[in-house]
């Protein structure tokens, strides 16, 4: 087993931050740092429902994922200017959105909509995660200040796993992301339930106890997320 | 436990067929047919590859989904009359892509690309895993007919399971899937290697062990579907 | 005067068969395969109607047509990926569209939209009149479950001729049409009415005596494909 | 038989005029007047060839047609803003396309692009046929100054007849066209060749002599409008 | 300094002509010419306004600018092929839109949207300026047919002027336009109040006396672009 | 007069910070800050032009501009879901490479192209403003990266005025923009050189001699900002 490119232990994860309220006029935002991987996360209210949701005395809970076009190594398009969003920004705005509404209780939200727009300043790997895991602070902070804090229900993170040349880590950065044999992505609550699991071989078929030794790393990795969402709710 | 809407015992498949050549043109072909589901697969050979694979001395395959507007229960709207492909779509392109990409050797299929269209004619529950279990049938066909059957290095197929009023059951029917509590996919090799899980709370979060029943069932429903693979080879 | 391609009589039709029911789904359905050329009809009922008819106490019937990438000799893109329907597409389908409402009193219809989907799995001339032809007897099959057989006013069914090496000839398949002098497509009633006509010199202009004497081959074919549609319709 | 709502006789063609140099850039140009309708003809010479044409010591003629959002008695919307062309603008810019490749020698052009744009000014029914016979005269223009006057072999005008309230009439305007039982178009040369024919029964199917009479008004009409092409020419 | 390539002085407007009536079915139209530069302007009145001004009590003007394919020294492509209009496009139609504005009173317009539409037949530079003076004139015709004359409060034209090779100098053609250090656009109205100024550095930045010589230019323009607005309303 | 809403004086600014390499992976980058309004403005260097300068010996310098949904006080719709980009965020993007280029000797750049993508992170008027001053450090810190210093010609920032009931005043802030009688935007070289100017009447013209005082305005405002660069840049 080679070491990792950071040094890092086999199952220990990024230094994770995040600020609230970086945003001025969100009703929730919350910019998350996971190494050298930033998103700014904001929650906006909108007193209105979607079609398919109307008169049904509930609300909705969705979520946009976007890169700045410079947050990469090299620039990226950009994807307003190529008048589309791309299959992966779909699957991953569609992850986000699936996470996020397995917290709140849609009938207690009441008729309005809740926006959660992810954008990456900074990418270093595991910007989806990143994404869910400061999402569910701006949510929570915007329910707060609606006073429907009730309607959250639990709370997610999300963490990266994968199998590189050190073997099973936990929380991926790009170096490491770009050369995984497998790359799996946990999104769990703080009770340990499980609200999506994606797991990806990229070059070769991998076993099952292999996803299982992923699994455990997860798990350990989600609980200090989980702090680190309960630090920046507590200041 | 209730009983399925089908009948069916908890670990029991839809019956499945594979009918090859029912496309006259392509160079692999195979209607798949899973319960009420029918999906058409295609295999395309054509001698170019993507822009970032030029001169690079390897090959590329890759996927196309779609669903007739009226392979469903009330018609869908046109994808190419709308002007776009949802994200559901893409997503699913994208996995059947990343599925079979798992067991073809690119650098021994040489410069060119193999295009995957899966097209549904009808829907009840399962077209993703239906489109792979099948494309990889017209894989293998267009690959024996350019003679290139070395680069085939492996064989997958797909079978959902997931947690219903009946339990953990497998093979998702639309009856089941539209009202599961947990919906997984996943895509396996013949000799049990992972390529792909993804597995979703549709409801609430899940536990650990309703997942390994899950993933016990998987394994099972895999056999059964690479048997009839192999049927529809030999024929 | 050289032989055709397929060696039939310059006044022979191809071999027409229609089966119903191949959609499970739809309101009413037709696999219509006339040589090689197979295409997927379905009627759609839906309880509305487009903007500019509300509340004029009428109906609606309309037309979508597609090709499955691999229905050709060489895969042509996927329409829905590109964006855009092409030209053909929406001549195609606004043909079909016309030809079906020639045969609907849309006040009898009542208050609804009819959507006949045409979606060709195989290709070799003659798509568009295929689609005609069984867009009719999924039409009939949806009325008749509507309880509104009375809203069908006619019977129309399309066929094409072309002038070739072989002269004047009814019902060309794709070697003949590739390399056409002219071609043209009828629409007509069981009763000899005309709903359309379309006819162009490919390669130099045509004769007047030319054109009357396609005319004549297409009465003949018209007569062919409304008897196989009747067959269908009894079965 | 009531009066056509203009007074004139059923084989009488509205006045026509033909009015080259408009376009103070193109190398050919005719602003086209029929009755109301107006159209700009340009015809443009660029030193390329569609890809599907490269070194194959030929070129292409194609055309591209527009009207101007407030050509019409109602303002329609922007196809610019709208982003896209409607399938009865691509269906006729095609047909012109079709039509005037059918008298030019396209090996004799050499490798260049003609495109004819025709945009409608003013509409008062018939820009379709207008705008081929007015493309016609901004074609040969081009030709001249290209030095390439032998690449056109034939001579091509369009005219619309249709059954209405009057019987056959030739040469419809809006009031006409808006309410005809039928409505054909014929694209002929010079000596009477048939280059395209569409007739569309618009509200209950017609007779084949019927379509016989409207054939026998087309001739008469392309014959005037043959000689408005040529006075244009000699001026 | 050297002459300017058309010989005019330096502060000499091209000739001007305002032609009405142009378009036969709008409710006002002004075809402008200024020198080879021809924009035809129309002005539709609908029953409606935007979402944004529901039930407000008050009106609505904007501007939509195309440009003819071969308006220019070389052809340019369609925008409504191309399936969007370009920046310049848009940017234009904006400042068209907000200078006419600044001369109605949309209260006492009522609700309803007026659309000037600003296609230029003929391109010699100046587009812009033309688009802007003509469509003043469509719109004061417009509001005379409606009766609200009263709603016009003011007159607005636009000029452009520049720093070329000859100086500062009035109203760019397209050879001065191509190649000046700076292009300013002034849209004013007739007693000399300042609706629009833009002006950029082509090449490298000008100075602040140099501005206000071609402001001193413009006002003289201005001047007779008025003139050339009453006269035609006169007619 | 009334007081400004911020109680600053008509000629103040509002607090500038310029932060340099908060993006981490772009050649050069400037977070700026004026008052309420932050923009993140990155460069990128790329090794290649676009089509028309190919071939030329010279580089270019282009912009892009974005907006984060919920930069605003409502959240705005993102332009990649919207599939494609408004008029107005063109106009910015097209306003701030023309002003960038006006800084740079593209033939001492040699063939490359600088993007300077503009991201607001959160708005409080001014934010076209903001982008240009912000994103002439990131091409300043770019080029001295490449070691092109020398094809940095001159040093530009932008402010804007306007005509607000406080008078005419300095650095217009949301509140300001949003209701003022007219709106100005200046972009100046730090020697007093005219790079462009925009003015626009909001609701009713303005005076030249209103205009003057505006301009006088700018250049004191230009002075500072020119500053707030000269200190980041030391840094």
């Amino acid at each position: 087993m080679t070491k990792r490119p950071s040094g890092r232990a086999v199952d220990e994860c990024r230094a994770v931050s995040i600020e609230t309220n970086f945003a001025h006029h969100a009703e929730g935002s919350a910019l998350i740092r996971v190494g050298g991987t930033e998103v700014l996360c904001t929650a906006s209210v909108e007193q209105r429902v979607p079609p398919f949701l109307r008169n049904k005395g509930q609300g909705w809970v969705t979520a946009e994922y976007g890169m700045l076009p410079r947050a990469t190594h090299t620039r990226g398009n950009r994807e307003a200017a190529k008048g589309k969003q791309s299959g992966r920004t779909q699957e991953i705005q569609r992850l986000i959105g699936r996470s996020l509404r397995a917290c709140v209780d849609l009938k207690a939200l009441g008729e309005c909509t809740i926006t959660l727009d992810c954008d990456v300043l900074n990418a270093d790997g595991g910007t989806r995660c990143a994404s869910i895991t400061g999402a569910w602070v701006a949510l929570a902070q915007a329910l707060d200040k609606m006073g429907r804090s009730s309607a959250l229900t639990g709370q997610v993170a999300a963490i990266s796993c994968g199998l590189t040349q050190a073997g099973a880590v936990l929380d991926l950065d790009y170096a490491e992301d770009s050369n995984a044999q497998a790359d799996t992505n946990f999104v769990m609550t703080s009770d340990g339930g499980i609200v999506e699991i994606q797991g990806t071989a990229e070059d070769k078929p991998f076993q099952k106890k292999e996803f299982f030794a992923l699994f455990d790393l997860a798990e350990k990795g989600i609980k200090e997320l989980i702090e680190a969402q309960n630090k920046a709710r507590r200041k």
